[in-house]
C-alpha cells in the first residue's frame, strides 16, 4: 500500500484547474502502487487516477514513462493512459511532485492466477512488445546483469544474515550469468515487472496493464522470463509446469521466440530470479523495520533461483516450445 | 491508512452473490477508517465503499452502528448507508471478518477548516442529536469518564516518558474531572470522533458525516466539547475563538443549548482533551514501532489540556452562547 504524500483539497483543486475535468467530487488514497501515491479521483467527468511521484522516481525517467503509457495505449494496448491537460502536457506538480493524472482501468488483479490467466499474460506481453517497437525513446534497464554484483556488494556481506552460505551460492551464481549473459537477441521495451498485481483481469478476461515504472529497454525474453518466475510458481515454490507452458504458448501465440532465445531462456529464468532475490535481499537488509513499507521474503526468490539451476533447456520445463517457425 | 485484510476476488464475487449489484468491476483498498479495512468497489450499479470489520470491533455492536447509519439516512441525515443484501440484511461476512456494503459519498474532508466549516460541522452534529432521538438501540460509551483511570493505570505509570511530571498532571486533573462530572444533562447518541477527516464537504458546502464506530450513548454537550477540541484549535494548538463562536452557534441555530449544558461546557471540553490524551498516551506506550498504525501524539491534547483548564465559564472562549431561548 502507498499513499506517501497528503494532498490538500485546495492545493489539487489548483492543480486541477489545469484541466477540464469538471467540478471535483472526491479523493481517497488507494493502496496501489509501491513506488508512488496513488489517489482515486472522481469528478463530473467520470473516475481518474492520480500519481505522485516519489522520490525513488527519477524525474528525467518521467517522459518515458508518460510517453509509454501513451504510445502503447494509442496502439490500441489496454493501459492507464495519461490525461493531457489543456496545454496537451500530462506531466504537472502537486504538493511539490511531479504528478499526473490517468484513465482509470476497471478490473482486479488475481491473487491466485490460472494456467488460462497466464496464457493471457503471455500473449499481453507479446502485444505490448510488438506495440512498444516504436516507441522512440530509450530507458536503460537499471536493474540488468550489470547491476546485480554491485547490488549485492551494496548489501555489504550481510547475505547470511539471511540464510547461512547464501552470500557465496550468490557469487558463484553471479560470476555465471554474468560470464554466459547474452547479447544480440531481439531488444525492446519491456514491461521488467509483469506480475500478478499489475495485470487486471474481468470476468477472466485479461483487461489491462498497470505500473510501468519499471519499464526499460531489454532483451524480449528476459521480460517473459521475469514473468514465469511471477506467474508460474505455486505458493510453496514448486514450479507448475501447465502455467509455464501456457505463459509461454499465450506469448508465442504473438510473438514466436527465435531459436537463440529459446536456447538461452533458462539463463534469462535464472537471471530474473537473480535479479529479484538481489533486489529483496537488499531491501530486507537495508529497510528499517520501523518502515512503512511491506518487505518481501529474499527467500521465495532464492527457492526459484534453484529450481532454475537445475534446468538445461526449455524441455526441461516440460514447455513444448514450436521454434523456428 | 487501514487495509488491514486483503480480500480475493472470487471470495468477493461469493459476497456479493447475496446482492443486486451487477457485474464487479473492481475495487481497491483505501486509506480510510482507523479501526477497519475498507475498500472502494465499482460495479455495473456504481460505486460502493466495502467495510471489512476488524478486531478492534466488537461483533455486538455492529447492529448498533449499522442500524444507527440506517436510522440517520432514514431521517435525511447525509452519511453511508448500508446497502441491504437481497434477503434485506446489511451485514455478512468476508475473509472471515464482518462485512458490510455503504453508498459512496461524495466529498472531501479538509485538512484546514475554516470558520464557515466549523458552523456547518455544529448544525450537523446538532441535526445529527435530533435526528438519533428515537434510535431504539443503547451503546454504551466505553471511553467516558469511567473508562480513563484504568486508561490511565494501563499505561503502568510511564506518563512521564513521554513528558516529565505528565502522570501527576493526569492524575490531579482526572480527579477533578471525576468529582465534578455531570449527570442529568440532555443525552442520547452522540458521534463521539467527529474529527475534520469524518466530515466531508463538497464546494464548501457539507455533505456528510462518516465513521460512526464511536458512536455511543452519552451527554450531547460532551460531543460538541470533543469536536471544539478536534476543531477549533490551529496547528500550534492556540485556541481559535472564531471558529469556536462558528461551531457553537452552528449547533445552536439547530438546537439551542440547556442552561446547565453551557453552565458544564468548560468541564466538559477539559473531559474531552483528556479521553484523547489518554487513549494518545495508551497507544504512544503500547503500539510497537513496527506497527503500521501511525501514532497521533499525545502532547497535542496535553496543550489543548492545558489551555481548556484556563477557561471558567463559555463566555472565557471568546463564545456569546444565548442561553435559555
Amino acid at each position: 500500500m502507498a499513499v506517501y504524500t497528503d494532498v490538500t483539497e485546495p492545493d489539487l483543486s489548483a492543480f486541477l484547474e489545469r484541466y477540464d475535468l469538471g467540478r471535483l467530487l472526491s479523493y481517497k488514497g488507494i493502496a496501489e502502487g509501491v513506488e508512488n501515491s496513488n489517489f482515486l479521483l472522481r469528478s463530473d467527468k467520470g473516475t481518474f487516477i492520480l500519481t505522485l511521484y516519489e522520490r525513488r522516481v527519477a524525474r528525467g525517467d518521467l517522459p518515458f514513462f508518460i510517453g509509454l503509457m501513451e504510445h502503447l495505449a494509442g496502439r490500441g494496448l489496454s493501459c492507464p493512459l495519461p490525461v493531457p491537460a489543456r496545454d496537451g502536457t500530462a506531466l504537472g506538480e502537486l504538493a511539490g511532485r511531479p504528478a499526473a493524472l490517468f484513465t482509470f482501468l476497471e478490473g482486479m488483479w488475481t491473487r491466485h492466477p490460472l494456467a488460462a490467466d497466464c496464457r493471457q499474460v503471455g500473449a499481453a506481453m507479446a502485444r505490448m512488445h510488438l506495440a512498444a517497437a516504436d516507441f522512440p525513446i530509450r530507458r536503460e534497464n537499471a536493474l540488468s546483469v550489470g547491476a546485480w554484483r554491485p547490488l549485492y556488494e551494496a548489501c555489504g556481506g550481510r547475505a547470511d544474515e539471511v540464510a547461512a552460505g547464501l552470500g557465496e551460492e550468490i557469487q558463484t551464481e553471479l560470476g555465471k550469468l554474468e560470464a554466459a549473459w547474452p547479447s544480440g537477441l531481439p531488444a525492446g521495451v519491456i514491461h521488467a515487472d509483469l506480475f500478478p498485481d499489475n495485470v487486471f483481469f474481468l470476468s477472466g478476461e485479461l483487461s489491462g496493464l498497470i505500473d510501468f515504472y519499471f519499464a526499460c529497454n531489454d532483451l524480449l525474453a528476459y521480460d517473459l522470463a521475469i514473468a514465469l518466475c511471477a506467474w508460474c510458481f505455486e505458493p510453496d515454490q514448486s514450479f507448475n509446469v501447465t502455467k509455464g507452458r501456457a505463459l509461454l504458448g499465450g506469448y508465442e501465440s504473438v510473438r514466436p521466440l527465435e531459436r537463440e532465445e529459446v536456447e538461452v531462456f533458462p539463463l534469462l529464468a535464472r537471471g530474473a530470479a537473480m535479479r529479484f532475490l538481489l533486489t529483496r535481499l537488499y531491501d530486507w537488509l537495508t529497510i528499517p523495520d520501523t518502515s512503512f513499507v511491506t518487505k518481501k521474503d529474499p527467500l521465495e526468490y532464492l527457492r526459484k533461483s534453484r529450481f532454475l539451476r537445475t534446468i538445461e533447456s526449455v524441455g526441461d520445463y516440460g514447455v513444448d516450445v514450436r521454434v523456428g517457425r
